[in-house]
């Protein structure tokens, strides 16, 4: 896996507002193979949220990943199968269409590679196989139906499933966000408090990582915590996780990770992979300490905090989907 | 509790076209001290699908009486907090306005009744009191306005959140079903199968404690198995759960249930209040020989599961509702 480290000390001296003023787009791209249609969409949409997709028919994309919420579960650990608890907390789905990259340690290179994951991980939706989603999604007409307007006949497939969940992702963009509404021009949209905020953040070197539209560095990975601290350690074990380290195995990438979005941060408490910093507060205080070595004032994490209030979007309205019933039998 | 048992045998004899020939109304009526409003509709949406009403966070209503599925879960047992199997099959939240009665034993007198119970049951949503359920609710801003808008300032209580939530399930109702169309004199919209399984279904007497309109027959309680089959009771342990009886205490009510309605059936597999029983075809000819003491012919039950199939009515539209969040920080 090739790793891009964000460079925070040279944009933290360069930092300027050139470098945050960039709105949401209100579309996301979407790769050559994968066009998004309205049906694909349709369809990723009814496989998001279908419980069957799990082994015991009650954990979906949406129970952890929640457009209801913020775009993930409010929780640490998220819930999987038989109540068991993960050790990384839910990024929300809400603009993940904009990370180059996904999940906390970056392993999968695009929303379709990421959808494929959670289905069959044992501790989060626990199906066996994609042979057995696939087995499953077959007994059920109205996906035949839907996977062969999208795809073509017999066409149910982990390709074309994972294809549609993305598709679907790819329209879950929340623009218009205080912040949005100022760099468009509209300097009444956030508050005194929000700019002093801003600005305080790219005079940190806060958005040398939390770089870009969607504040999330384009793709790059960063140490989490930079800094050794015992006392914060001890307190939240921020350290235990070695991040990207897991999946390469190798001792340079311990404690890597993807740098997160900070869109919608407001609404997705609790913070940090493992989920264990449970205000937004607290989080700007620690990621200031362990990451700029910076010990912050009072008044300066309140105004940081209030512009991260105005990163806050509006949600698109979205109509529930009707999942297709398996005709009066069940799967066993 | 006053129990009113159905008395199959004589409606069986008088059974005619008549007792059923009933369409679905589009509304349902609420009672005087809780009538519907948009505003308690939309609310009653928002906390019907907050998992925040659950110990966990990742159980709501939604999740056992799944709107986008036939409101029910698929499956056996439902699972609430911590992955723990509840011993009855979530019943279908659609259309349940239309039973007099709620819960498989009927325990509950109304929408309002049965919403407060699955809250606090300890294998289900897992909260503690309802105390502590509006205590959280207290906490995020965007229920305080909701609950003001809808029953005054500093309103939230458990009497107030429950009339929400039954005020929405007194509109998830489904009506032109095949069978709808067909009393309302399109006698196209019924195969010439489902009439005749329709006709068989009076002709047994089914229809006996199947009665009315939502075909649940208006509050009764029927005992089941009536007739004792040791085959199928090592089969499907039909008999273990006492039923009404639970909640007497009296000998006279074990095995007594109440009449569950037959609206979407096809979509609410598995079957009966233990869920044992797989598909519609075992149930039909399990209520004929249990019920009836009837050994049915397969043709005879396949037009009768070919009739339930006329009973899938239209679901309504339904957008998401956009859940407040907690503003930057976690419940504890």
């Amino acid at each position: 896996m090739f790793k891009t480290k964000c460079l925070v000390t040279v944009l933290a001296l360069t930092g300027s507002m050139s470098v945050m003023a960039q709105a949401l787009p209100t579309k996301a791209p979407a790769p050559a193979d994968n066009p998004t249609t309205k049906e694909k969409v349709e369809l990723g949409k009814m496989l998001y949220h279908d419980p069957r997709l799990s082994s015991s028919g009650t954990v979906s994309c949406a129970s952890c990943h929640n457009t209801m919420l913020g775009g993930d579960d409010n929780r640490g650990g998220s819930v999987g199968v038989g109540g068991q608890v993960g050790g990384r907390s839910a990024p929300t789905v809400w603009n993940a269409a904009f990370n180059k990259v996904q999940f906390w340690d970056g392993r999968a290179a695009s929303l379709e590679e990421q959808a494929a994951g959670p289905v069959t991980n044992p501790i989060e939706m626990g199906m066996k196989s994609w042979d057995d989603v696939v087995a499953r999604l077959e007994k059920i007409d109205g996906y035949q139906k839907a996977f062969s307007k999208v795809f073509g006949k017999d066409s149910i497939s982990k390709d074309n499933a994972t294809k549609a969940i993305a598709a679907y992702e790819r329209t879950l963009i929340t623009p218009n966000s205080p912040y949005d509404k100022y760099v468009k021009g509209k300097k009444s949209a956030m508050t005194a408090q929000q700019v002093r905020g801003m600005k305080k953040a790219v005079e940190l070197g806060c958005t040398g990582c939390h770089s870009g539209p969607a504040f999330n560095g384009a793709g790059t990975f960063q140490k989490f915590p930079t800094i050794k601290n015992g006392y914060f350690e001890a307190q939240y074990d921020l350290s235990d996780d070695k991040g990207l380290a897991e999946v390469t195995g190798k001792e340079d990438d311990e404690n890597y990770w993807k740098v997160p979005t900070l869109r919608n941060i407001a609404l997705t408490a609790p913070y940090f992979h493992n989920g264990k910093v449970k205000t937004l507060d607290r989080a700007v205080q620690l990621m200031a300490k362990l990451q700029l070595g910076v010990d912050l004032e009072d008044n300066d994490i309140e105004d940081i905090v209030a512009f991260l209030h105005a990163l806050t979007g509006e949600f698109p309205k979205q109509e529930m989907p009707k999942l297709p019933g398996l005709d009066d039998k069940t799967f066993n």
